[in-house]
């Protein structure tokens, strides 16, 4: 089923509990408590970010317009160093306020001292699928001074927790930075908890090089061989830019969702990965805004946009990556891949997982196709309300689950300390 | 001078009629009317549009994922013919609804009927530089039913029009549809009348080629000989996708500014032009929207983001097109391309043309890097207010000098005779 039944401009929907119980008719005996007017909107389900670091919003805009290395060794794990475990909690508080605000309402974070993560989606009312990162190498220990078996016990502690709106999956950071026993292992805890799991994979051509080098095999191959492409849950392959023949035909046929990222391979000038050839190949692609250190914000519109726009450029086609495919991309199979399959369509009985759009502002008029409007002039603006699990999380501009001015002070305080910076309220800035 | 001075934070600014009066320091006597609090953003220059078809917004969403002949033939050009004249007014209404909302005060327009556009123009308070779009090979009768002679006309009619907020320019279409006398004649009225022109340039390989069949030389070269990159005021060039190793150097030592499209290129999957390598060869590149039909809105948010990560993307180099360059070309750049070079900086003596952005929205905290957080986080809804020659057209969502319901109403009533479809209020849409 597509989009059908999806984007919904003139049709009511009724919500009970955390469920949709009817679309389009609604039977007389449903007495709701609220009725929400959605005149010049739409409604739609939400979306769902399948790959992010989210409390890295502390060192957004902290390295821009740097070569990778200067990027990654001289800037953000600098920053990164100076972490202190509630730091954890208010970077993806602020994750949390711009990405509701925007309209997501899951995301799957990959990265350190996830308990304070499963705090924020705990106080949030969102959903999200977390994986605490582990290299395997003996840096973990300098960093969040957590073990591997600690990582396991937060996948335990937080297995469907806050009502089942948190999942976790196991957290290798990379093939590149993980050694094969480690990673060896982190399948069989997989089998044994019923999870899947979420890593960085073959994400340039030097990787792919040296995974052949090291282990005679690609990335995808060499996880793979270690098992971890076929788990109870789906594995999310972030971002496989750099693949070979052989490796789509691995990915289509184990249970993995690539999670594609435009935005960053953009700013740090990577490869593109061929979604349109993935799709072709029968690859669940899946979208996401990576961490906000390296793609800036949460949103979900420009990367619906930029992987449109990235895909019929790079294939010198503007037929491919249509409209509808990439509103999917962004909802359905997003949150499919982070185990939320009932949630990406609004059909009775799925979770009430949605979003009102305004489309009646200029930049969407004339209404001569509602889809295009939203996904080549959407806005996070344009977002007028968001429910998740029936829950209002946002509505008119209104946070109903979060103090998003203290999480902002908190949140600059503490990324100003990360980085050295004076804390002040007014400055004068010079370029 | 870059652009030191012109994001300030910290720093009250004098406006005096429609000029700057003090930045930084103001005098006791000088004693305000109206003081408005800035606190939480930024003021910096207004941006300014530098190519578009602002009465195209009547198809935005009317082709899309279309094949380039497909998107022209079959549903653009089949829509225009169903165009009257005040169709022009209700869609370059919508289109200035929307740029002055997303922080635009002055656009280059290039289309038919150009005094509905100066109509326009005057009613709402922006600048434009007007060209009226001439093929010069018997199809502009059937269009616009105007001779050459009609469309150097409007030239003088509104050359400085509205107090000094108008400009005027030839509007020959391009190389490969007008003939060379055509643009011969062009050529001499811009010379007579003092002005500029406005054109189409080089957007393909196939459009190089024909060019050095038909005329012996690429349509950069043909246009240099015919006269028209060295007139009065500076020829508009959009948009140079396809340049040999002379055309840089013919663009860079003539009066001409680039105007740079992105989203349109990658939409439509044209060739993307090297805008590091004219900026290395010396060659003034502006930014533009271009129409709606094609990049379906007017963010120049987007415009300076796509520009940064298209160049840092095709020249696989993340420290090409720096965030501050991207402010400079969609703000001083564009304005002086477009005549008005006392706008772009914020100093004393220059038109009082800014617009206040909120930096204390979730997407741009931490504010680590101002720049950064604007030209990679910034979104249309961060405006909250903005000057055109000091008069305020919009503050705090309210439009002060158009009745944007209306403009809403009839542009979308007009947009949807011309293609045929009812209009309704509400309607229940089928992917």
């Amino acid at each position: 089923m597509g989009l059908e039944k999806s984007i919904l401009e003139n049709a009511p929907v009724a919500i009970d509990q955390d469920q949709i119980w009817g679309v389009g008719i609604i039977p007389p005996d449903f007495h709701p408590d609220e009725i929400v007017d959605g005149y010049g909107c739409v409604l739609m389900p939400a979306f769902f970010n399948v790959h992010t670091h989210a409390a890295m919003t502390l060192e957004r805009g902290w390295a821009e317009d740097l070569a990778f290395e200067d990027w990654l060794n001289k800037k953000i794990w600098v920053a990164e160093s100076a972490l202190e475990e509630e730091d954890i909690y208010w970077g993806a508080s602020l994750a949390a306020v711009e990405m509701i605000q925007s309209g997501i309402v899951g995301f799957a974070d990959h990265y350190f001292w996830m308990d304070q993560v499963a705090r924020v989606v705990e106080d949030c009312g969102m959903k999200a699928l977390l994986a605490w990162c582990h290299f395997g190498n003996g840096v973990d220990q300098e960093l969040g001074k957590k073990s591997f078996e600690d990582t396991i016990s937060f996948v335990e502690r937080w297995k469907n927790g806050a009502g089942g709106r948190i999942k976790t999956s196991m957290g290798p950071h990379s093939t590149y930075m993980d050694p094969p026993d480690v990673l060896q292992n982190f399948a069989r805890e997989a089998l044994r908890l019923g999870v899947g799991a979420h890593i960085h994979l073959s994400e340039s051509l030097e990787q792919v090089q040296n995974s052949r080098k090291n282990f005679g095999k690609t990335p995808v191959a060499h996880l793979d061989e270690l098992g971890l492409l076929c788990l109870p849950e789906p594995t999310i392959v972030a971002h496989c830019n750099v693949l070979e023949t052989e490796d789509y035909e691995l990915l289509s046929r184990n249970s993995v969702f690539v999670a594609h990222t435009p935005k960053t391979y953009m700013k740090l000038a990577m490869d593109m990965p061929l979604v349109e050839k993935m799709h072709q190949q029968g690859i669940r692609v899946a979208l996401g805004t990576d961490g906000p250190a390296s793609n800036s914000d949460f949103n979900m519109w420009e990367m619906m946009r930029l992987t449109g726009l990235c895909q019929k450029f790079i294939h010198h086609d503007p037929t491919v990556m249509d409209r509808t495919s990439l509103v999917e991309m962004a909802t359905r199979i997003s949150a499919t891949a982070m185990g939320f399959s009932d949630s990406g369509i609004i059909q009775v009985g799925n979770k009430a997982d949605l979003i009102l759009v305004d489309t009646s502002s200029p930049h969407m008029i004339p209404r001569h196709d509602l889809v295009a409007g939203l996904v080549y002039s959407g806005q996070p603006g344009d977002v007028r309300a968001v429910w998740c699990d029936g829950v209002c999380l946002y509505k008119n501009g209104n946070f109903l689950t979060l103090d998003y001015e203290r999480i902002c002070y908190e949140a600059e305080k503490r990324a100003f300390r990360l980085t050295g910076k004076e804390m002040k309220n007014m400055r004068t800035y010079n370029a």
